[in-house]
């Protein structure tokens, strides 16, 4: 009997659960693996050995589950230590693997699970301990190396996207309407405020200037791209991420809660978006200054996911299914683009070290030469993965959804 | 020849341009009047002679502009003068009408806009003027009298509890998830914040306690309810109104902006949501606390409209021409439930001066004992508001739109 075991981590996506879904389907195909289990809250449920039998779910929940956001299996955010330091997690995860006869393990996640991965796959590969690991990539960060984009990103791009096209127009309904800011979520990497340069109505971009965490943020050139479009328009639309940066590399958000800024004392409550405001003010170009927040809503609004996106977080936990059958470990399942018409991707297997710990930022081929916007260029990339609206499942006029309490059920005693 | 005029005022929402569909539809079909004119901006831009022609629309534009968000007519908030302190208005008003051969002013909006509404028509008697003024409702607050629920409330009802069922799933991921608090709009009335009630997930309500402004707020009762919750389950999932009240009926919003709470400096950021977030780190229950403040997303999220919703908002604006024909001037076009199981409705007209400058609370008798809920009944009445998602027309992955830039091509000169 061999079985493996699926396990999510990391901040929640969309589209996480479709990769758990995948891979249960994957197997139900192959039939490699007698059960599919599932640990819950990652590694450190697995490690007080919370976890659940997979198998027993029948195909109507798991169709609801692929449509459930956010991670059903619970997450954490454990980072192991180096097994050097100390190997008994080590020692007590293979243990329970075998226990359960657990041949593989499908860990999905971000850069830390990819360390996960690796740190565990090469504990076993050294041990001569037969079991593989094996990572699947999500993040709406979108910023992990060798993929070509994460599942999840698509998803929350589109939901950003939405949004800023639907409050811009929301936002330009009076005669004097003022200055509206968006701030994305995103960390260190500027994909998905740049994903708001895809609102279009009739064919021109509504998003005025778009600041990443990849340019250095001057609160001089900002106020100068404000006042002169405020000039020109009477209405400017920012979009700005969570993650600007000063220009010796440090996080605006941080900067603002020192006490060095005396100017700036209501700092707690808010991010970026309000210090921007709080900018715009106090320069006197208008006190008509909105800010929205998007939020968690942007990594687990189901209600506006993208079928491209949902459909390659399945694909990616089947096809690893597929690359575990031929016994690899310590990879990462990512997506390779064949071509954008009509787009094409196929998945490969990618050294889960690579991905581990690092960031893929934003290029800055892709900004403009005026660093407040993005090319055509990154336009033509972000375009293709928020195509598609899959029919979710609905009750009562809301979507259909499980969650983790009831999959309790299942709880391997 | 005769035309009519039609004009939107207040706040937008999802589905306010169904209204003006719906009046150009409903004139199609009874051929009543030879124009159909769009005041641009309200009775404010009328008054500057903004208006356009909306005959010259195509079937096809027409449709993309029943599912575009928000005002594409433009908004104010413009309140008239009484016309014994100062007729000029009233005259430059019906004046500007005549010109153009405006027998019938429609005008969409909410208390304000009816007060606008029942003011211009009480002018028109008084001088013999033969012009017929009409309002249509619209709100998400759902506060007006006279109709049992305003258009543009289902949608914005529908998109909270869409919302709180997906960030309830995102904020329950991880072994120690603390509290979730989600803020609302509804200003003086709390039942966008009730709708919140809506949500469940296999028939479980995951929402532990609703803070309508109707209650006075007291921060003791709430520290014991959310105090006592997180102990039995180790999280809490809370909806809060932006405007309740203290027992004394001032906004907590207007409090905590006072110098007199000094514990509370850091007050011009957020609303009531950080309000709330802050007593419960300084009582200690955790300091795990996340505030999503939902903002304006709620009034033009067409992504998660309800199919009862828009089309109530199109016949409201049909029906308003089919009851201009009959004569009548100084009435709003209500709603009137006729039963739940099917859900049925029809339109009624009733005296703008009923409606105008009011607010119609959430119902006492609705509120549960503990005085953090709603009832079952209030649950009925809202569960038929969210029904139904219409298929919105889509490009490129994302709502087609059309904006008011491009309608004004059909300015009159």
């Amino acid at each position: 009997m061999k079985n493996c075991l699926v396990a999510q981590s990391g901040g929640p996506t969309s589209v996480i659960n479709a990769s758990v879904v995948g891979v249960i389907k994957g197997n139900k195909e192959t039939k490699f693996y007698d059960k599919v289990y599932g640990g819950i809250n990652g590694i450190e449920g697995i490690l007080q050995n919370k976890i659940l039998d997979l198998t027993c779910l029948s195909d109507k929940e798991l169709e609801i589950l692929k449509y459930t956001p956010s991670s059903s299996l619970g997450s954490c955010r454990y980072k192991m230590k180096d097994f050097r330091e100390d190997e008994s997690e080590y020692q007590k995860i293979f243990d329970i693997m075998d226990k359960l006869n657990v041949k593989t393990l499908f860990y999905i996640g971000g850069n830390d699970s990819m360390d996960t991965v690796s740190k565990l796959s090469k504990y076993a590969k050294l041990k001569g301990i037969n079991k593989q690991i094996i990572g699947i990539p999500k993040t709406i960060d979108n910023d992990l190396w060798c993929t070509d984009h994460t599942p999840g990103f698509g998803s929350a791009a589109k939901y950003v996207a939405t949004t800023v096209l639907e409050t811009y127009l929301d936002s330009s309904v009076y005669i004097n309407n003022g200055i509206f800011i968006v701030e994305t979520m995103g960390r260190n990497a500027g994909w998905l405020a740049a994903s708001a340069a895809l609102a279009k109505i009739n064919g021109r971009q509504v998003v005025d200037f778009i600041y990443l965490p990849e340019i250095p943020f001057s609160d001089e050139k900002f106020l100068k791209d404000v006042s002169k479009r405020f000039k020109e328009k009477n209405k400017v639309y920012i979009v700005v991420s969570e993650g600007i940066k000063d220009e010796n590399g440090r996080f605006i958000f941080e900067m603002k809660n020192t006490k060095k800024h005396d100017g700036f004392s209501h700092t707690q409550l808010g991010g970026v978006g309000n210090y921007i405001k709080r900018l715009i003010i106090q320069s006197g170009i208008t006190s008509r200054v909105k800010v929205l927040e998007l939020g968690v809503a942007q990594r687990c609004a189901m209600h506006s996911v993208s079928s491209v996106d949902i459909e390659e977080a399945y694909k990616v936990g089947k096809d690893a299914v597929k690359y575990s059958i031929e016994g690899c470990s310590g990879y990462m399942i990512g997506i390779k683009r064949i071509r954008n018409n009509p787009y094409e991707i196929e998945t490969v297997k990618v050294e889960a070290s690579k991905v581990a710990n690092d960031i893929k930022y934003f290029p800055k081929e892709w900004i403009t030469k005026e660093r407040n916007f993005i090319t055509d260029d990154a336009v033509s990339y972000l375009k293709p993965l928020i195509e598609g609206s899959p029919k979710i499942i609905i009750e009562d006029g809301l979507p259909k959804y499980i969650d983790l309490q009831y999959l309790l059920k299942y709880a391997v005693k």
